[in-house]
């Protein structure tokens, strides 16, 4: 805490405590050479407001809460520097919190906030939400959540997505396009929205395509590292094997090219490779990685931005819609 | 805000709001069939209590911030993970603030701190830093402070690093015993101590070799992502351009590798690069990346451990130290 008080103020200029909190809050009560003198004093001694006793007063926190499942994740980080570009412009502070994929954690976060933490909430879901009773609740207590990419359809608020079943879809007519015949999905738990649509679109594609029904192929990663890669080891060892993987989220990447590696299979030439991800080094792979890039940075812009309207009004009135910034497929040679 | 208040509480049991409020604390003052009555409605109306009010009264936030440059770099991220394990098991709430390398900003995010918002803090100073009033400052108002990663050398506190002196050095060996003649140095912004760091080690091993002042080819990166690719452009196209090239930061190591294929250069057989870098995927790049690789997920763990150490205490005792925890040099393809 900083030492200065507003009783210390007062007490060294004469004047009551009331009065110099007012002058401080440029009230119109208070004449011009108050407040000249007032804020000069205040300076000399570094005053700080107390933030708590501000917050109480104004009933607003100033700040703005962003639930995540990780930061080790390129669209991730993308997206929060997206929405810090929008909340310094509002003079907001952002407070990031981590739930790690896991449920019970992303409760007791949100249980926290039903105290009036934050103003709004800017929320990805964990892979293990398959409810949404304590996102509702903190609705219900007056408190504004936008959804961002991960997304419970139930929950009557802004949604700001991409077009993740037509990127499953495009990825899949890639694949096929590029002479794939056997096309395995890597999922995401089965309670995530966002490897749910991709799987989604992937399916329709294979149907569209005039694959049978025992063409699908998908295995269920992301809960244990060292699982999914044994687990994508056993899949490159069937007998009838995928030659053409699409990974739904970014860190199944690594164990699928080390998988490869280690079984000498080659990519692009035995199995063809194409990733849900943002990562930087997507170019300099061995092999050069297709990617299907996700808008994060203006995905978490425009997430923060409507947000940020609800709050600037003084009932939330945020809209039961799904905005959806589409992705971009780029073709690399891990697809060649 | 939850809707219930103390004074809810009071008004439907008949009570106090002071009895109503100790009873909420469990004070001694307070019979244990009236805290029974009052915990049980508490229960059935959803009561929150409200942190800011509890906060004036404790004087603690129960939060910690963690200031960083960014969050798009593996070892921040997982910096962040280590940092958390120990908030959450200590009941704590982590706000990470970012500078994006803007001391301007740096000065801002510390000056809002002496307010009293958080009760600690773990910063990784940006690289603009030059000069550390604005943390001093925070020190003098009761708030602990430990540097983790990047340092100011002049503020009396505990700082968790690791080994950059010796990394530099190593990583230049290791290159001239690759075969390396001319080897340079892709600086960071000249403030930042673990560039100057490792800079040293680099410049030392050089000497230890018995190459020439000449010899010595220091690049300084990190402004402007365009701007760095055309000066590594550059430096690659001397006439007597380095065979050996060690990137102080994971950034650089993308702009290394496009440059290369872009001037068809091959790695390692023209140039070979070293990173100092915690990306998952070094291992599949083309060529596999040779890195120095932090204990970025140990660092933030003791950092943290550091802080509440002093947090338990009545007042801050922060020694002023220095922790080291040491680097791997992992050897990949790069440098074959």
């Amino acid at each position: 805490m900083s030492n200065t008080t507003i009783k210390i103020l007062a007490k060294q200029l004469n004047l009551s405590v009331a009065t110099v909190s007012k002058a401080l809050r440029d009230s119109y009560e208070i004449s011009n050479e108050t407040k000249q003198k007032v804020l000069t004093l205040a300076k000399e001694l570094n005053y700080v407001p107390n933030p708590y006793a501000s917050s109480l007063r104004k009933r607003v926190s100033n700040t703005i809460a962003v639930v995540l499942p990780e930061v080790a994740d390129s669209f991730f980080s993308q997206a929060i520097n997206g929405i810090e570009s929008i909340a310094q412009d509002k003079g907001y502070h952002v407070l990031i919190y981590l739930t790690h994929e896991n449920f019970v954690r992303e409760e007791a976060i949100l249980k926290e906030f039903q105290s009036g933490r934050v103003d709004g909430i800017l929320i990805s879901v964990s892979g293990e939400t398959s409810q949404s009773d304590h996102i509702k609740n903190v609705m219900t207590s007056g408190i504004p959540i936008v959804f961002f990419d991960r997304v419970c359809e139930d929950v009557k608020t802004a949604r700001v997505v991409t077009d993740d079943f037509e990127c499953g879809y495009n990825a899949t007519i890639h694949l096929a396009k590029q002479g794939c015949k056997k096309i395995a999905y890597l999922a995401a738990p089965s309670n995530l929205s966002i490897s749910n649509n991709r799987m989604q679109g992937y399916k329709k594609a294979l149907e569209e395509l005039g694959y049978k029904n025992d063409d699908q192929e998908i295995l269920y990663c992301g809960d244990d590292t060292a699982k999914d890669y044994e687990n994508i080891k056993k899949l490159l060892k069937k007998e009838n094997r995928p030659d053409g993987l699409i990974a739904c989220v970014e860190k199944f990447t690594t164990d699928v090219y080390l998988a490869c590696k280690d079984m000498n299979l080659s990519i692009p030439g035995d199995v063809k490779v194409i990733s849900f991800t943002n990562l930087q080094t997507a170019p300099i792979l061995n092999p050069s990685l297709t990617t299907i890039t996700q808008p994060a940075f203006e995905m978490g812009q425009k997430a923060a931005s409507v947000l940020f309207e609800s709050l600037c009004k003084k009932k939330s009135d945020l809209k039961n819609e799904t905005i959806v910034i589409p992705s971009v497929l780029h073709k690399r040679d891990s697809t060649a």
